[in-house]
C-alpha cells in the first residue's frame, strides 16, 4: 500500500468536484430522472383554511376514479405521526383531528400521469369547520386560540450568566452609563433551493425502500417507522443527487416520504412526487420569523456590564425543529462579546402558519441581526468607530462565552478583523451624484461567530458514525449517511481519505448514502458534516492504512467504522444551559458598503467583504463557494427576500414574487479564508456552512444606517422600508 | 438562439468524453451497480454435454427450494426461440428438445442472494440422453451427425466476378504464370469486454422493463416480443453504462434479457443477472474460426488474373448471426486488389460448440488474414517489396470490387501506403543477440480495406431513425439508439450536434438509449453509428436550426427526426451479390517490426504502425483510442489469444488463462490518422471502428515470416506454433 507522497497533497487543495461534470453536462439523475417500472404520480390534497375541524372527504362522483387511488389517513398503516422532536404532526389530517395550517396535508392521490394526478387531487373535497387563527406571535402568546398545550409555547429557553437574576439584571443595567435599546424583526425566508421537493416510494417483500431528494436519511428512516409499524429492517431510504437543501430538505423530506410510502401502498407499484415550485414554497418550512428585545448596558469606558434578550420566533402549527433553531438563536444571542452578566429568554410559539424550520444559520441570523444592529447603535451613541469597538470588545481565548464556557483554541477573533481592517480602505464618500440621481453612501462592518456541530450536548447524543474501506477490488470506499447537498461532501470527504491514506483522490469512491449501505452519521446540517462526520473518515482512512500497512489482505474487504467521541473538556449541561455549548466555533467579520438611491430607494451593494476562520480549508474553491453562497442568502434576505403570509396563507409562492438575489444582485465578492486550525477537525477544519448567513443581513442595515442616518431594524430593508422612514432621513 | 462562432469548432477536436470522469471516478453506474427494490439474484443451469436429448430436469429434494423460483422451457409465455435471423435458438432447452451445446441454458433460478441462486442452480439436475457431437466443420461437412437442415451449412454465398464460372477460373488458373496457394486458419477469440454479460428484468402492470450491458437496445426488444407473446408496446429495453461490447453485447444480450424476463416474471419481482467472468468466457459467443483456401493466378508481369477463395467458418450450435458474419467475411475476401475474375465461396457450417457470433470485424479479420499472407507470399515469390507491390495492385477509384462496385469518392489508397511508406525506414537487421540471446528481426506490411456501415441493402433495409431536438428548457437532445459501448458514441454526437446547431457542446445532451426514449437507429455494429446514425444526427440538427431561427418557439420542444436513406447509385443485388456492397470503405496499411526470441520463441513487438484513412476524425483523440485499441485486440489474436475447446467445451475460460494483451504486451502504437472525406458522412466521416481489428494479425506473421524464412498461415503465432516450425527455420 505504500505509495510515493503526492506532490499536491489532496487535503488544501481545490481538487474539483467530484460530482461537477455529472451535474454540469446534465448526466446526474436527479429524483424526476429517475423512473420505476409501471411508477405512478402523486399528488397531494390540502387544506385551504388555517385552522378548523376535518369533518370529512368527499370524493367527486364526476371523476372517474377507476384509475387512481385516493389515501387518508385512515390507510396509514402506524401511527398517524412525522416523528421527529415531538410527535404533534400528522402525516395527514384524519377525520375529527384538526387542521393546523394552510396547505396542510389531508389526502393524497396517485395515477398513471402527472395531470390525471393532479386532476383527481382536485376532485378530492375536503369539508372543513373553520376555527379561529392566530397569525401573530402576540394573539399566540395572549392565547386567542389554543393551538399547543395551555400557553401555545413549544419550548422555552434561558441562559443566565453571572448574577443575572432577574432583579440583578435589572439592578445592573439601572447602574449602567448607557442603555441601549432595540426590537428587532427578522422575515421569514424560503430556502429557494433549485430542485424543488422530490422523492419516490416503492414496496418489495413488505418492505418499503424510499429514494429521493434529502439532507437527512436516518432522519426520514426514523419517521417512517413509527408511520409505516415496522421496523429499522422495514424501510430502506436513499439520497439521489439532491440540488440543494440549506436546512429545507432536513425535516421536510420526512413528510414527502410518509406521502410517497403510503401511496405506493396502496397503489401497491412505485409513486413519485414531485412538488411544483408554487406547492414547495407554500406547503414546506421556511426559516423562522423572529422578534428580539434586546438591552445592551455599558459603563462609562464603554465596556458591558449586562446583555438581556428577549427572543420569540414564530415556529407555525406544529412543533417539528422549533426547539433546537431556538436554542441555536439564544446560544447567539449575546454576540462574541465579554459581558459579565447576560440574560438570555427565548421562547418559539405556535401560529396557524405552515411549520418553521430548518434553514441555514438555524437561528443564529436572526440573533445575530440584533445583536450587530445593538452594537452599531452603541458605536454610534459613543462616538466610537464601529470595527475599534468590536475589536475591543470581542471574545478571545480565555474569554467565556454566554453559557460560560471558557473559549480555548481556535479563535480567530483577531485573524478576521485584522484581515477586514487590512483591506477596509477608506470609507465611501457619504453624499453622491449616480447617473443624474442623489445617493448616499454608507458603510457596515461586523463581527459575529457561529458554533460549529450541534448544539449542546448533541453530538455526544447523536454518536454519529462513519466507515472507511478497503474495497476486494483494492479501491477505497467512505460510507457515510453525510450527503452531498451541493455544498461538496463527496469532494471533501474523497480529500480527506486520499490524504489520510496517502493515495490518489481517484482511489476513493464516496458511497451513494443509503441507509442500507453506509452507518448513521447524523444528519447534514449544523455545520458539522466536514468537522465532525470528516474527522471519523480522517481518523478512520489513519486507522485503515495502519491496519492494512501491518497486514494488506489483498482481495478481501477490510474497513474501519468510528463513532464520534466529544473532545476532551466539552460538556453541557442541558438543564441549566451553561457549559461548552459548542466543540469549537467559526469566527468571521463583514464589511459591507452600499449606495442608496434617493429617487427609488434601491440599496446597492458595492463592495462586500467577509473573512471567515474556517481552521482549514479542505478545498479552498470549495470553501469559497460555500462563503459566497451563504454571504448571498443572507444579502438577499437583508435586501429583498421575504415570504408574505395573508390569512395564513403564502401569498408570493412563484420565483416572480419570491425573489432571491441573483448573479445581477450580487457584488463581486470578496472572500479572505483564515485558517485557526481546530486541533479535533480533520486537518484543523471547523464548520463552514452556515456562519456566512449569520452576519451579512446587519451589516447591510448598519451601512444603511450609516447612509441615511436612521435605524433599519427590521428586514428585509426594501425600498418600501425606506420610503416608509424618509421622514427620519429626508434632506433638508 | 444565434450565437458567437466558437473558436474551436466541436468537430474535428479531441473533447473530452462526456461519460469520462463519471468512468474514471467510478460513478458511472454499470448493472452490477443498479438496484431495485426486493431484487433477486438469477443463476443459469446449463448443459454439461456437447449434443444429447433432454429428458427431464429434476430438482434435489435436499435443497430448500421454499425462497427460490425455477423457470424452465415450459414458463416462457410465447415462443421458445430468441428471435434474430432465423427462429432455431431456443431460450430455454425444452423438454424433448435437443441439447446442442455445453453451457447451453436448460433452466433458470433465482433466489434472494446470488450465493443462495448459485446453490440453486446447482440443485437442479438435467437429465440428458447423450448424442455423437461434432467439433470439426470436416465432420460437419461430411454430415456425420445432422445439426441443421440436411447438409449442416447454416449459410453460403457465392461471389462471380468476370467470367468465373468454375471452368474458367481453371482455366484463367491453368494460364498463369504463377499461382500463390495457401490454406489459412484463424482461431476463435473471445472478446473479453471488461464488464461481464449483465442483465436486470422487471414487471409492472404486464409490461416487462429491462436494462442492462448491450450493444442493440432494439435487438431485444425485437427478441422478446414472440418470447414473452407481447406487442412492441410490452416490454421496454434501456441500456445501462456498458464496459465494453466488441460485438460480444451484439446478440447475445437478447439472450440474458429472456432468462432475466423470465425470472422476473415467475418471481413476481426484479431479478438480475451478472455473469462470472468463467461463465460469460464459456457460454457466450465469441469469433468464429475460419478455414480459408485461396489460390491468387497472376501473369508473368505479375498482374493478377484470376482469385479463387474458399472461406468455411464454424457457426457453432446456433444459427445465430453466422450468415451475415459469412457475408462480411466473403465481401472482403478478395482484398482490395485489382483482379478480373474472382470467385469467392463461403460456407457458415454447424458443430456442437458453443454459437460463434459477432465480434469487431465481423468476418473481415479472417479473411484479411488470408489474403494479406497470399500477398506476401507473392512478393517473395516474386522477389519485389512487399509494399510496392501492394501499391501496384492497390484499388482505386474507378477500378471495381470482387462484387463489380465501381469506387467513387473516399478512397485513400496512396494517402494510407504514403504514410507507411514515408515512416517506415529502414528494415531491422535481421540476425541480432538481445540480453545474450540469439534474435531474429522481420518486418511485415499490408494493406487492407473494411467497409462502412451495414453489407449489402442492410442500411436501406434498417432504414435507422435519428432525432435532434430543442427540449423546453432551451437545451438540445440527440436521441437514437446507439449505444455508446466505451467507442465515444456520447461524445461523437454530442460533437456532431453541436457543431451543426452552433451551439456549445455543454448545450446537448444524448438521450441514454431506451426503447421507451428513442426511435431505432439500427444497432451499435458494423461501423456505422458516426457515419450512419452520426449523419443523421447531423442532418437533423442541421434542419433543426433552420426550424428555430424561423421560428424559436421558446418553452416548447421542436424537434427533428430523420431516417436513412442511401446516397445516390448505391445499389447491392443480394440475389447474385453483386453491386455496392458498401457505401464507402476505410482504407488502411499497416508495418510491424517484430523479434523472435530464438530461445524462447517468443516474438516481441517492435513497432506497429497503422495508417487509417476515416473519412474525418470527428474527435481525434477518440478516434486515435478506437485505432488502438482495435489493434491491439489484432496484435493479441496474432500473438497470444485463443479460444481451446475439449468435446465442445471451452479449457480456458479465465483470465488467467484466455489471455489477452496487457499495456505490457503492447509497443508503443504509431498511429496515422488520413481523412480522405465522405461526402455523405457527419463532415466527411466514415466508419473506424472494425478497420484495424483486420489487418495487423496478417502483418505480424508476414513479419515473424520474414524473420524465420518460413511461413506462418495459423493463428496465434504463438511460441509454440514457432517451436512446430522449427525445421523448416533451424540455424544452421
Amino acid at each position: 500500500m505504500e505509495r510515493v507522497p503526492q506532490a499536491k497533497p489532496p487535503v488544501g487543495t481545490s481538487l474539483p468536484r467530484v460530482d461537477g461534470v455529472a451535474k454540469v453536462t446534465g448526466r446526474a439523475r436527479y429524483l424526476d430522472d429517475l423512473d420505476a417500472p409501471g411508477v405512478w404520480y402523486g399528488a397531494t390534497v390540502r387544506s385551504k383554511v388555517p385552522h378548523g375541524v376535518l369533518e370529512g372527504i368527499d370524493l367527486d362522483p364526476a371523476f372517474d376514479w377507476s384509475s387512481a387511488v385516493v389515501v387518508t389517513a385512515a390507510d396509514i398503516p402506524g401511527k398517524n405521526v412525522i416523528a421527529l422532536i415531538e410527535d404533534d404532526q400528522p402525516a395527514l389530517v384524519a377525520i375529527g383531528a384538526h387542521v393546523m395550517h394552510v396547505d396542510e396535508a389531508i389526502a393524497l392521490v396517485a395515477a398513471p400521469t402527472k395531470a390525471l394526478a393532479m386532476a383527481a387531487a382536485k376532485a378530492v373535497k375536503p369539508r372543513i369547520r373553520v376555527l379561529p387563527a392566530v397569525f401573530s406571535v402576540e394573539d399566540s402568546l395572549a392565547v386567542t386560540e389554543k393551538l399547543y398545550g395551555d400557553n401555545n409555547v413549544f419550548k422555552q429557553f434561558l441562559i443566565r450568566k453571572g448574577h443575572a437574576e432577574d432583579a440583578e439584571i435589572e439592578a445592573a443595567i439601572g447602574k449602567a452609563a448607557q442603555v441601549i435599546e432595540g426590537t428587532y424583526y427578522t422575515s421569514p425566508q424560503e430556502q429557494m433551493y433549485i430542485e424543488p421537493q422530490a422523492m419516490m416510494a416503492e414496496w418489495a417483500d413488505g418492505r418499503c425502500y424510499i429514494v429521493g431528494s434529502m439532507q437527512c436519511p436516518y432522519y426520514v428512516h426514523k419517521a417512517m417507522k413509527p408511520l409505516l409499524g415496522c421496523d429499522a429492517d422495514g424501510v430502506v431510504i436513499s439520497q439521489s443527487v439532491t440540488g440543494g437543501g440549506f436546512g429545507g430538505k432536513e425535516e421536510y423530506p420526512s413528510m414527502l416520504a410518509a406521502h410517497v410510502a403510503l401511496l405506493a401502498h396502496k397503489a401497491q407499484r412505485a409513486v413519485k412526487i414531485v412538488y411544483e415550485r408554487d406547492e414547495d414554497i407554500a406547503a414546506t418550512t421556511k426559516r423562522h420569523p423572529a422578534f428580539v428585545k434586546s438591552r445592551l448596558a455599558v459603563d462609562a469606558s464603554g465596556e458591558p456590564i449586562a446583555i438581556d434578550v428577549d427572543v420569540v420566533m414564530d415556529g407555525g402549527a406544529y412543533l417539528t425543529l422549533s426547539p433546537v433553531v431556538l436554542s441555536r438563536g439564544v446560544l447567539h444571542a449575546a454576540g462574541p462579546y465579554r459581558c459579565p452578566v447576560v440574560r438570555v429568554r427565548g421562547r418559539v410559539v405556535a401560529t396557524n402558519h405552515p411549520p418553521h424550520g430548518a434553514f441555514r444559520g438555524f437561528g443564529a441570523p436572526q440573533t445575530t441581526f440584533a445583536y450587530e444592529r445593538q452594537m452599531q447603535k452603541l458605536a454610534i451613541a459613543r462616538g466610537e468607530d464601529p470595527l475599534a469597538l468590536r475589536k475591543r470588545l470581542a471574545l478571545r481565548s480565555g474569554d467565556t462565552t454566554s453559557t460560560g464556557q471558557e473559549l480555548g483554541f481556535s479563535v480567530g477573533t483577531d485573524e478576521v478583523i485584522g484581515a477586514i481592517e487590512s483591506v477596509a480602505g477608506k470609507a465611501p464618500e457619504k453624499n453622491g451624484i449616480r447617473n443624474g440621481v442623489p445617493v448616499r453612501r454608507g458603510r457596515g462592518v461586523i463581527f459575529y461567530f457561529h458554533g460549529a456541530g450541534f448544539t449542546g450536548s448533541g453530538e455526544s447524543r447523536l454518536a454519529g458514525k462513519a466507515t472507511v474501506a478497503r474495497t476486494v477490488e483494492g479501491r477505497y470506499e467512505v460510507r457515510s449517511s453525510s450527503t452531498d447537498i451541493g455544498q461538496g461532501a463527496i469532494t471533501i470527504f474523497t480529500q480527506i481519505a486520499a490524504g489520510a491514506l496517502g493515495v490518489e483522490a481517484a482511489m476513493v469512491d464516496v458511497v451513494d448514502p443509503s441507509t442500507a449501505q453506509v452507518p448513521d452519521s447524523g444528519p447534514t446540517v449544523a455545520s458539522r458534516t466536514c468537522m465532525v462526520v470528516g474527522g471519523l473518515v480522517e481518523k478512520a482512512a489513519k486507522q485503515l492504512k495502519a491496519r492494512l500497512a501491518e497486514d494488506p489482505r489483498p482481495g478481501e474487504e477490510v474497513s474501519v467504522t468510528l463513532q464520534y467521541e466529544p473532545p476532551p473538556g466539552i460538556h453541557f449541561d442541558d438543564a441549566t444551559y451553561t457549559g461548552a455549548a459548542y466543540p469549537c466555533y467559526g469566527w468571521a467579520a463583514c464589511l459591507v458598503d452600499v449606495t442608496v438611491d434617493l429617487d427609488t430607494y434601491e440599496v446597492t451593494l458595492d463592495r462586500c467583504v467577509q473573512a471567515v476562520d474556517v481552521g482549514k480549508a479542505i478545498n479552498p474553491h470549495i470553501v469559497k463557494g460555500q462563503i459566497e453562497g451563504g454571504t448571498l442568502q443572507a444579502l438577499g434576505w437583508a435586501l429583498l427576500e421575504n415570504v408574505l403570509y395573508k390569512d395564513g396563507k403564502v401569498m408570493n409562492a412563484n420565483m416572480t414574487n419570491c425573489i432571491v438575489p441573483t448573479f445581477a444582485d450580487s457584488p463581486d465578492l470578496e472572500t479572505i479564508i483564515v485558517e485557526v486550525p481546530y486541533p479535533f477537525g480533520p486537518s484543523g477544519a471547523k464548520g463552514v456552512g452556515e456562519i456566512p448567513m449569520d452576519g451579512p443581513a446587519a451589516a447591510v442595515a448598519n451601512a444603511v444606517e450609516d447612509a441615511l442616518g436612521c435605524a433599519f431594524d427590521a428586514l428585509p430593508v426594501s425600498p418600501e422600508a425606506i420610503a416608509a422612514s424618509k421622514p427620519r432621513w429626508r434632506l433638508s
